[in-house]
């Protein structure tokens, strides 16, 4: 077949692909990444590129301009390549890398919200909390063997069985025929002191590895929580329990959609299953490389990696149809993952290194609810709690040491940054804190970093919508009054949009602004939540003010305003200290599980008793959540301290 | 389903199979067999082959060069078939299939002791034992899932093994992830109608195979006994429990040596190992193919094999060094080899089946004796009894249901034909009964099969030797005497030597003879066997005439005259009664474990209390064995009934 070389500028990446290939598949076998949302499907408009020269033909498309025509540009999905090529990619349509260097800067927090979620030692969740064995997925062991004698004549196999049985209770001890073939040799060679690496493998344990003389001083593990939009890796030591380096990078899927639903329409596409699977599997080997690397670790020292996420990522990862995920009744392939070797999956660490999967609940709740509840501990304590996690998806869990349920909903991804106009995630330069004076609208912000504004997070929006409205920029619908005295609202490409900071503050030059339709996808996504934890209070037959504590987990960064939040109507008005912000639990939750299997059981638990409530079923669903289309909602008797704190009852709709 | 239709070169092989289908499973089911070591996991990357036409769509793989992938090249196992397709075999990738002429004699033979030594139904042993329950390695189930709805949400591998425990008791249910892959898609193609392959592996129960639709009615399983001389395999219905077909053939290491001893030895040279390992296993899959070849059943519908013989034979087989096995202090690498699966050693059955091995005691006594006590029940008599393997090596078993003693001793291959100057196997043509008149020193003989003679087999030289002597013509000493009147003693090639059957009657129209040489072997290998049963005994604090029964296996065909095996000395003087001769018990033990998990968990506690004397370092040991050089016996007085069955003592040396 034909090949062509095509040059991808400015990284000036050059990538030999088959002709007839196109540009979108091209740029992610180059390693240059694309912004897509709708999966390839011509959709979204998002993969904008400029052909400057070669042979390219595109599709017609009704998301390019006259203009933009005319200067050359094409959607990089809909465009196949059909000679030697030179392709640019606009800032627009980049996922920079400057931006993936910027999660330097990220890790730094993502480690400070893990030692409040739960660090293993001294952390603040474990104090509440039984303290769980140190039990690794993986375990080093170092054995003096007696040498054999006529009269202590037992197998070189059964000798070591023996010796681990005298230092270890285990019931079912198990080896590959790889270890047997190599145990007479490293016996006699090393003198009969040997390490044996002793992996769990769910109600058995595996003598995963055997290596001469006592290694047992280096053993490592990668927690990892596979995210729709980041993937967060952690790499631990397995014998202090410390955490030697975290990092993160975006879900290099995301050139094939924004989320789960996408993406696992992709997946049935050809060879998509497979491009999808390899695409997480890259972003976690350049993870591990780049933290062992950091750390002076061998690939081979890492004996075991714990993964976290969300079941379309989880079922990705081992290369699992996630089809039927999205298909009724919505089951799972599987909740309970088999634990393999890493390099079934294509993870590069010790060729037999174990690879094992927090349980999932259902389709839409899946490992990382399941890490959540398990770092919370929610599922250990007396009084009534709930767990929120606010991503793509936001999925409510509520229960005590009893019972617990959940739910999920689609919030969609704007408090990631993701489908909002100046919408970024928690990452350096990010707005994270917000304030408008009402008289003058004057803006004061502040952004992870310090440094200058590149868009918008999360807790951003949050304080950006709660002060919008003090302000009265916009009325309890969202909507944006035209008439007030101030420049900062203006007639944009998309309707009216307020600038919350103006070009010359900002790194590239562009306003950041809060459009008309920014508002109405946010109180979408904050209107989701709350009727997710509302429908579920309800379904239980209780009132939300039953909860005594809400933890609250998300990529936030290590910010977020509950009284605004409050104020915004994402979360219900109770009183602010049941609530608690834990940042990535889903990490939290692996590593726990990384590095005691009694916490890996207490998961498995908790997946098996946790009942999963389908909303879309639940005949209050709708009414709720037209309800909550207002802010803070329609029943603004619902948030008693939000009436009061306003000097007049605000205009809207009364109360039904 | 769509169909496609495959085409094999240069075989020329076509077959219909869904698309979808893996080329290594199109090529199995087309009768066509490709290399393969790693049981389709993609790992070894043996199974390369060429695709000529037609839409084959690869996973990514590093087991390919470039150049192969510019060739076409692609492995069987990770390639999936979308269309017609041409698919060439390279020499390289495909095994040879030979045929095994002369074996085919023998099968009906084999068939014969075995059903005399414990056939499961009805067979003599079996009557006189506890019947262990049908529970084969590998049983499949065939299921009809309850398809999920929005309450019965379970994932789908959990809705399986929920439908496996209700049906089964398996506290341990486990499965790999390549049948996770599969899962989703084949319960909704086959509308919720699967059949399971349920495999053992050892405490834990493994789901092998995953297949849509019912295919219980065919499951089958292969017994073999992996003898240093000669390999039987046989071809079992796992669900009638019928033997189906039972083939032997040499094996092919002897071409490196006869014994293990030198087997070893030659392992341990460059490439030896493998050589070893490789012959082995040719050896199997070749009767394994003649079987199927002969019954109509696909290599696909084997799922599981069971392998018993001494510990050199099982270290081989799983390609594990056997040079520890002959240094002091003579510890094996493994008594209990893990279950593998059977491609995990080369054996072409279907690419997930499992193979298992009876559990060994010690480097000389092996599984091939464990098998033997558990098809034979001694260790569940009250009264104290023996089991002799004459063989290659012959090993003693002494015990009862409380306890159980063993030693090996190193008979030489004499009595299977091997290493003297006429010897045959059992198999057709091979004299087994013979008779000498005193006066005129004619000859009677009978062979196998009733056709011309091609040799002497074990029974046929026990016969020769009490004749000879009987006839006058050797002494005690085994010395030909040279002045008896008659023309079939004369000079040979190595001495003298006595023709039993003359050239005119012989298949190959050569002389039949015993010679100087050939006696004196015969004499060390009964020998050796009489004197390691004495000394068992004697450690023991006991008598031989303690002994109620003694049990004799051993390729012998179905015939062994017991009469004259005491007149030679091989076996001890008791009551004719007492001795029962049960054939080859190595392969029916492996076709009770087979069958029955009672009968391996037997088998497991047979090897873990059965101890282990070492015979060179008895102090008796020498003493007895040249005591044994004389025929019957130096102590003649231990062999009353031959004393007196004389009509004069026999010249010789008086009682020491």
């Amino acid at each position: 077949m034909d090949k062509c070389l095509v040059t991808f500028h400015p990284d000036n990446k050059k990538v030999k692909v088959n002709k007839g290939t196109d540009i979108l598949n091209a740029a992610i076998a180059a390693g240059v990444y694309i912004n897509s949302s709708c999966g390839g499907e011509g959709v979204c408009g998002r993969c904008k590129v400029i052909v400057r020269k070669g042979d390219v033909r595109s599709e017609p498309t009704g998301r390019l301009t006259k203009e933009e025509l005319q200067k050359g540009f094409c959607l990089a999905c809909r465009s196949t390549i059909h000679s030697n090529a030179g392709i640019e990619i606009p800032l627009s349509s980049r996922l920079k890398k400057q931006q993936i260097l910027t999660e330097e800067a990220k890790v730094e927090r993502l480690r400070g919200v893990f030692s409040e979620a739960g660090e293993i030692e001294g952390g603040i969740e474990l104090k509440e909390r039984e303290v769980f064995s140190h039990s690794p997925l993986a375990t080093k062991l170092f054995l003096k063997l007696p040498p054999p004698t006529l009269k202590d004549n037992l197998s070189d196999l059964e000798r070591l069985y023996r010796e681990v049985r005298r230092k270890r209770d285990i019931p079912i001890l198990q080896t590959g025929l790889a270890n047997v073939k190599k145990i007479g040799k490293i016996f006699r060679e090393s003198n009969w002191e040997v390490t044996v690496l002793l992996g769990k493998r769910n109600e058995t344990t595996e003598i995963v590895l055997l290596e001469p003389g006592d290694t047992s001083g280096r053993d490592f593990g990668v927690a990892v929580d596979i995210g729709t939009t980041t993937i967060v890796a952690a790499l631990i030591d397995l014998n202090t329990k410390k955490t030697l380096s975290t990092k993160a990078a975006y879900n290099r899927q995301a050139s094939y959609g924004e989320d789960v639903i996408t993406r696992m329409i992709y997946a049935g596409k050809e060879s998509g299953l497979e491009r999808l699977h390899h695409l997480i599997i890259d972003t976690m080997n350049e993870l591990v490389l780049a933290m062992t690397d950091e750390c002076g670790i061998s690939l081979n020292e890492i004996t075991c990696v714990m993964c976290a996420g969300n079941m379309t990522m989880v079922h990705l990862l081992l290369r699992v149809d996630p089809t039927y995920l999205r298909r009724e009744p919505y089951v799972p392939t599987a909740n309970f993952m088999p634990v393999i070797r890493a390099a079934e999956a294509g993870i590069k660490i010790n060729p037999r290194g174990l690879l094992d999967c927090i349980p999932g609940v259902s389709s839409y709740v899946g490992a990382d609810i399941v890490a959540g509840v398990l770092a919370s501990g929610i599922d250990e304590k007396e009084a009534l709690s709930m767990l929120i996690d606010i991503g793509t998806n936001g999925e409510v869990v509520l229960g005590n040491k009893d019972w617990l349920t959940c739910c999920s909903s689609s919030a969609g991804p704007a408090f990631e940054g993701s489908g909002v106009s100046s919408g970024v995630r928690a990452m350096e330069g990010a707005i994270q804190r917000v304030e408008i004076t009402p008289k003058d609208f004057e803006v004061t912000y502040s952004t992870i970093g310090k440094t200058k504004a590149i868009g918008i997070c999360g807790s951003g929006y949050i304080d950006s919508l709660a002060e919008l409205l003090k302000a009265g920029v916009i009325d309890r619908s969202g909507k944006l009054r035209e008439d007030i005295a101030s420049a900062r609202v203006r007639e944009g490409k998309e309707g009216l949009e307020f600038v919350l900071v103006r070009g010359k503050e900002t790194q590239d030059g562009e306003d950041v602004v809060v459009t008309q339709v920014d508002i109405i996808n946010l109180i979408r996504s904050k209107g989701a939540i709350y009727t997710a934890a509302k429908v579920l209070v309800n379904k239980m037959g209780l009132e939300l003010t039953d909860i005594k504590k809400i933890y609250l987990a998300g990529g936030f960064g290590n910010y977020l305003n509950i009284e605004k939040s409050i104020r915004i109507g994402l979360l219900p008005d109770l009183e602010r200290d049941r609530f608690e912000f834990i940042g990535n639990t889903s990490l939290a939750g692996a590593k726990f599980a990384l590095l005691s299997y009694d916490a890996m059981r207490k998961a498995k638990e908790i997946a098996r008793k946790m009942a999963y409530i389908e909303l879309s079923v639940e005949p209050s669903f709708m009414n709720e959540y037209t309800g909550s289309l207002f802010i803070p909602h329609t029943d603004i008797d619902r948030f008693p301290s939000v009436m009061s704190s306003q000097l007049t009852r605000p205009k809207g709709p009364e109360k039904f």
